[in-house]
């Protein structure tokens, strides 16, 4: 639940969305962000370093440029919560949708009688 | 973007995602999630403002209890960016598997000589 809190919360800023965004096309070192974004060194490494606390990307230990990429498990959390979500949400609409049903093809009383 | 901002912040709280939670079974008012929750009714009042405020849930002007209901446009929101960035990471993949199916029915230069 705590790295669920951190996933949302650190993609609740539009750059590190953006960040996002850049890794879902390939890897990329600080460097490379810092020239994307147009953002200092600094601002970038600590968006980096939410990031990476929340799961959602990871740094490569073998290249010397470490470079950053999307860690696919830590968005399928983030999925997973908005699926069930979703799953719940439309069980109810069916549920409303069979009372609807119901009311449909049920007789009022007046008519049961005669 | 601030939309999506405030949707991916409120949904970073664990009680407010139970709300969500709660309110895609159906309507509740806020006495029912502060009996469902176990919170003070201030607490519960301020999480439904930030939800609120977020687009992820509305409160009914008709009825004098207000009952709070989802809204589902803003859950849309946020499931749109999450789509948008797994067809990239998957667009990303296939690009990855031609390269790598290239390779394989590629000979090798020298076989290409000989």
């Amino acid at each position: 639940m705590e790295h669920l809190n951190q996933a949302f919360a650190a993609l609740a800023d539009p750059t590190r969305r953006g960040i996002i965004d850049r890794l879902a096309q390939g890897e990329a070192t600080v460097s490379e962000l810092v020239d994307q974004f147009d953002l200092t060194q600094p601002t970038i490494s600590s968006h980096i370093k939410v990031l990476e606390s929340a799961g959602l990307i990871t740094r490569s230990r073998r290249a010397q440029k470490r470079p950053c990429k999307l860690e696919p498990d830590g968005l399928t959390a983030v999925n997973a919560w908005l699926e069930r979500l979703r799953a719940n949400w439309e069980r109810n609409f069916a549920r409303l949708d069979d009372v609807l049903e119901d009311l449909k093809v049920q007789p009022f009383p007046e008519e049961q009688k005669s």
